[in-house]
């Protein structure tokens, strides 16, 4: 909350209220850094005695007047005539924010809210807000209606995958894993939907890269072909980063973000070619085995870019994905090296089919019941794509545990704070 | 997916995809409307011949010429050389989307992609999204950082109020009914924050402005007093609603939503002032008791107007509610009329009165340990307000049941589709 009363200029009274970021005491004098609403500004106090409980982490306000210099960040400092203490630290807190060595992960998140203050989550956040913002401008300006599906449910979307179970009053549901079901119906009013929200996997491992919780970017549209929707994807990606480039160049450099390479063009490497590959680099993989991490490592590290992952095998791909042939599908994954960002394709929309599909995958038609309903009334061809907001920023960022870019992660140990 | 290929004139070529909203057929010609991407167009098909399977509700491309129109929508029509069935209606629908009598609601939800395609659940939905946007907007503008929090949550953030209960792997876990213990947390590194995001609640009566899951704006900065907040929400209201009718108008009037009195100024009436108004309008309300439907409806009817409701007692607030003095907190209801459509006021920001009050309600301290942690390390007095998305957009479209405005509602029966 910084006024300052007139231009910044030499003598011009101000204000601010904020937290202390790092306080350095000479003699006669000291230098605070104060966070206001993110930004940092520096203060000048000549009267060391106001300094009295002030320290690190402390909420302070503070008055005086404003002095241009270049040493400060933003370009002034304000000279200090009162300070008043609003908050102060009641209790010796668990590790500097200000240390150049890192605290261990699970330190940090046990005390995230102070974690937070360390100058790199202030601008990792702000960061993400701005990835985010960007990501729904894009969407908007093509014509995409952003929508809001339930995250309560009563059936498996996707069959197999873990969910957490849930008591709904008196029936059995289950948190949502993704959108799919509901954001395919609503192409059918809608034509071109999306949605920003919470998806919930049980994943029973711990890894670098899956949270329990996390936030989903969900696209589906009416008549796009899969080659339509890696376009999409591809113009996202771009529009992206240069969004975050241009407005948050100077976040992205003080936390050391990496340039991604961005080619003109994402290529487009099928299953097929991949296994060839693969093979002829030493692993062998049958058609129809998954890729491992190891495997998308080798191939990841060669193509060292984005590029896309095509016509997956009908057996790896759930029950809603649209056939290619008899072998594959028309579906892709977005890769960045090793680290799948997306995954999406063409949906069947022919109810037949997907009752045979339904059966094919041993799940229950009973469950699908209300979700076949409108696929005999017109149901559009569609097609659509799921992007996980954290491997994004995990990419932008050069942030190598996934629990670094979630405000509070969840994984299968962690459920607090 | 119009592509009219040059300029809107009498003979460009036109194309054209989307699904039959109505058809109706003359002797030799038939006229459609389409709708493409939640646009009407109408089509003239000259050769009746050209229809084939060609129904309400089926999808369809069509291309042909443009003939400029003041009788269309959009201000032209296409008259159709080409016309192909891309998705039949396979099964009687149970309702005819342009009927003028309104299933009843049960039948609609059970079939809701189906619903929404009734011409005023388009244009509903759209200005739900836009209000949504707007919100951001308003909030971005005013420096708010977009976060994201836990739905899963190990324990209840206001006590009593009934929660969803979840196995999250092998431990007990609930859903968040809001982000308040996290978004508090969250003005210690960031000061102004705002999320808009899931919350559910296990309500436990079936009412026409109750959902079990529902959408929730919920906004929490340091530094701002219970007044300050007011004018926030003010701010807000004021903006959304300019907003809404200016980018929406056409929207708006064609669902026939209110034109609301907006006060230059929201009227404040204490808690205290209104229990007076009652009694001298013949109902007895004691102190502390909260206010029914019935107070409301009386009170609201009178001022027909929004207004806040302040200085609620203590025992009716929860613990994190800053006190005003020994009996009254420094809280506010907006209301619109009967309706409560935002709670908010100053927070407890010491972490010693918050464990007094968490021992006064009863609730176990052992359960907000980790919540308390960041309160010892300096946190800044703060406050903030929730606003529930859905009840504001019955407001705004004058819908009298919630489940109208949301995609797939949830109560205490329904949890499909």
């Amino acid at each position: 909350m910084l006024k300052i009363y007139g231009k910044v200029e030499d003598g011009t009274k101000a204000e601010i209220m904020g937290w202390v970021l790092s306080i350095r005491e000479q003699k006669t004098l000291a230098f605070i850094i104060i966070v206001d609403n993110r930004k940092q500004v520096q203060l000048v106090v000549n009267d060391i005695k106001l300094l009295n409980h002030v320290r690190q982490n402390a909420v302070i306000s503070a008055s005086g007047t404003v002095k241009k210099t270049t040493q400060a960040p933003g370009g002034f400092e304000i000279h200090v005539n009162e300070l008043r203490l609003i908050s102060k630290v009641k209790k010796e807190p668990p590790f500097n924010i200000m240390a150049k060595e890192l605290p261990s992960i699970d330190l940090r998140l046990d005390n995230r809210a102070l974690d937070l203050r360390r100058p790199y989550n202030l601008d990792l956040f702000n960061i993400r807000a701005t990835l985010i913002r960007s990501m729904r401008e894009h969407l908007y300006s093509n014509g995409f209606l952003e929508v809001n599906t339930p995250k309560i449910i009563a059936s498996a979307s996707e069959g197999g995958a873990a969910l957490f179970p849930l008591m709904y009053y008196d029936k059995q549901a289950f948190l949502a894993q993704s959108p799919q079901l509901y954001k395919e119906e609503l192409t059918m009013p809608f034509e071109k939907v999306f949605e920003i929200g919470p998806i919930f996997r049980a994943e029973p491992s711990r890894t670098l890269k899956h949270l329990s919780e996390s936030v989903s970017l969900d696209v589906e549209a009416a008549f796009f072909t899969n080659e339509d929707l890696m376009n999409l994807i591809e113009g996202l990606v771009k529009d992206l980063l240069s969004d975050i480039w241009e407005s948050s160049s100077d976040l992205l450099m003080r936390i050391k973000a990496p340039k991604l390479n961005l080619p003109e063009r994402f290529n487009r490497f099928t299953y097929g070619k991949i296994i060839d590959w693969l093979s002829e680099n030493g692993r062998k993989i049958n058609f129809g085995d998954d890729l491992g991490q190891k495997d998308l490592e080798l191939f990841g590290s060669h193509i060292n870019d984005f590029y896309f992952i095509t016509e997956w095998p009908i057996k790896l791909k759930p029950f809603y994905i649209q056939p290619k042939d008899s072998e594959v599908t028309l579906s892709f994954d977005l890769m960045y090296r090793e680290l799948e960002l997306s995954s999406g394709g063409e949906r069947v929309h022919d109810p037949s089919i997907l009752r045979k599909n339904l059966k094919g995958a041993g799940l229950p038609l009973k469950s699908f019941r209300h979700h076949l309903i409108p696929y005999y009334y017109g149901m559009p061809p569609h097609g659509g794509f799921g992007m996980g907001v954290e491997r994004f920023l995990m990419t932008v960022t050069g942030a190598d545990n996934i629990r670094e870019v979630s405000l509070y992660p969840r994984d299968v140990r962690r459920l607090t704070p």
